[in-house]
């Protein structure tokens, strides 16, 4: 596959502008007229190569090069064009314009193969605005319904149905992606590990489960002045005693067990009031189910005991479970090939984060492909990723593609 | 000194019909409707009974019994009538009705010492309502100025002064105390020091300081799902980690050091965000000044060895010093000896809380006296005081008073 990549860079750069932050950064969120703007920008390139170009009644957009048999499942890249609040120049991006530009070089170089591709931009894939993450892809796949997708607001109370007819991105519900072939997302890590490893590309296994949860802790509300030490029920005190205990405990797993705790309140939160009730988060991610599961009895366990020794009494309402998901085996050896033919040390690690590609893994066959994120760090105006990391991981996208096809030709001709 | 109990505890029922809850306290908010009820209602007593009264530029109340001679200064009791919301009905009233009730007895017996005695009722102590506590007597004993207090708002956007003026409670400068012979405050303990040691009757010896501080730590806000353990910097770890050591470093010195930890806060407060700073706020208090100056130097460097340990940055900002104070001697002798001749069993304690009766002493001879609070509950419905105990501790006051006219007047003669 020979890509273009100096035009490449131009359409990042391109992108970057729209929302581009003082400090390099970019802040675009979802269905704002800053979307619309990247959205018109990528539509309007398509248009220019004579791409075919459709959104659902998500707003998802959907570019495609017809292949020889327009009946059969295309083969599939994209990833988002929404981002944080002060967020980076290639989180989502790079996957929609890695996508976009294999896309133009198989038309260029008039490669028609028997399968369609496409390229998918899922809306709202943050979270930052309407606040349910990945949530134009979770839509198609059936894990939100269409009346909680549109009923939903922003913090000023604009619903999402309404800025997607605004922004006249209100499609059809049969413009969905439904099935495919293969559906890739290339991403950053936004993690440290390829980083630290020095490798430049990733081959992503799967995306770890998570659990969240809200712990509260009761006490005895009472007077800071007059309410002797050794009479107090404060809540607070187990609350921060359980923060450490279960730190210390998954710390010294050290078998990627990942611990956070990231809300915390106490009530009445008064400065000269021993608080009455004390909350907090927690958030726990493992790669495998039943070790997910028994981390999270662990965890429970731990709060129990600090309330039996303090003379407190803890609740732990379970708010969320999403189990690990593993991704297609037959990609993975593909992409794992190509990088091998390209001389390129991968380095095969799971998804701390969640992607679009977690929710499509239920409509076919799927992979992610990660660039490192620079220190790891991410969600941030400093998010930054080597732009020769960027062109390698481009080029095994396409590589990767372009030999799919071949594969996937070869079985149907047998 | 022969006083009425039959009639006092039918006015404490009585005042505590004006915003009586459901489960048996009182919510009567400074300078509400209800407030100005009870004002009403206690000047309403006081004209039948001939009393004068007045009222001055901070809605302070003022009723007096004349003396000998006029130009003297007066001997004042008194408290407040403000409670919080799901307040007591002992808390503040107590004062003003047993100053009240004897008074009143000093009138029927026609009894006219050399001086005034006066009962003064202050607006909003409990800072529930505006926000700080004891305006009323703070602003008298000039600790706040008159725009600061006029131009307090409550939760609502309502102004003190313009709440002052719509009841008619908005009087002349003039009408201030200003200084006195002796203030004395009965009061409920609001702690559970004396019930605990079954004593009926607490005299005070002074107020503890206090000293408020806002500590910070700042970390790295990271993603929850993609920055390993042992790569964090999380503020909250050092927050509760430093809230563990104060705590356990306390109760340990068991030398009435209190520490109280009432707000906690993270930023962003996301749950899959690892916290970028974490504050909270840290309450310290001790009845000696030097000491308390230095738990707060060692606290002070707690924080800083966990910030070292945890590689954070911790920041303490001060927010209010009080120092200790300590009561009247000669006041002290007076009711300890009082209290001795009709064979009470007093303890001698500090209050822990603020008191009208910290701001009245900087302008003349003061003393707190306390009546037991069962189980230390206080600020809540569940507050109450044995009425056994009311009507000693009102006894002791009036006796304490008489005792202290025959003194000052035997004083005067010499």
């Amino acid at each position: 596959m020979q890509l273009n990549h100096k035009r490449l860079s131009k359409r990042f750069n391109k992108m970057a502008s729209i929302g581009a932050t003082d400090k390099g950064g970019v802040e675009r969120l979802a269905l704002t007229d800053l979307d619309k703007e990247a959205r018109t920008l990528l539509l309007g390139w398509a248009h220019n190569s004579g791409l075919q170009t459709r959104f659902d009644d998500f707003g998802n957009i959907y570019i495609r090069l017809e292949g020889q048999d327009n009946t059969r499942k295309p083969i599939v890249m994209g990833s988002h064009l929404d981002t944080v609040p002060k967020g980076g120049k290639y989180d989502g991006v790079l996957g929609v314009l890695a996508g976009f530009e294999i896309l133009e070089s198989f038309n260029e170089l008039s490669i028609k193969p028997d399968f369609p591709i496409e390229v998918a931009v899922f809306t709202n894939e943050e979270g930052a605005r309407f606040p349910t993450p990945m949530l134009g892809s979770g839509a198609i796949a059936g894990i939100f319904t269409k009346k909680h997708v549109y009923e939903m607001k922003d913090d000023d109370g604009i619903r999402f149905d309404s800025e997607l007819e605004r922004l006249g991105y209100k499609g059809e519900k049969n413009n969905r992606l439904s099935e495919f072939e293969a559906f890739i997302e290339l991403h950053i890590e936004q993690g440290p590990i390829l980083d630290e490893l020095q490798k430049p590309l990733g081959i992503v296994k799967g995306i770890q489960g998570l659990s969240w949860h809200h712990i509260q802790f009761f006490g005895e509300s009472d007077h800071a002045g007059t309410t002797p030490l050794q009479h107090r029920k404060d809540p607070l005190l187990s609350a921060s005693k359980s923060i450490q205990r279960i730190w210390e405990w998954a710390s010294n797993l050290n078998d990627g067990t990942l611990v956070t705790f990231g809300k915390i309140s106490v009530q009445p939160n008064t400065i000269n009031v021993i608080p009455g009730i004390a909350s907090f988060s927690l958030d726990i991610r493992h790669p495998e189910k039943s070790t997910l599961l028994r981390r999270i009895d662990t965890a429970k366990t731990l709060i129990r005991e600090v309330a039996l020794e303090d003379d407190t009494q803890s609740l732990c309402e379970d708010l969320s479970f999403m189990p690990p998901i593993s991704f297609d085996p037959f990609l993975t050896d593909v992409f794992k090939k190509c990088s091998e033919d390209k001389g390129i040390s991968y380095h095969e690690l799971h998804s701390g984060a969640g992607h679009d590609a977690m929710y499509l893994n239920k409509l076919g066959p799927t992979l992610m492909l990660f660039t490192p994120s620079l220190l790891g760090k991410s969600h941030c105006e400093e998010e930054e990723t080597n732009w020769s990391d960027i062109e390698m991981a481009v080029q095994i996208l396409g590589d990767g593609v372009f030999e799919l096809i071949n594969k996937k030709q070869a079985l149907n001709s047998k």
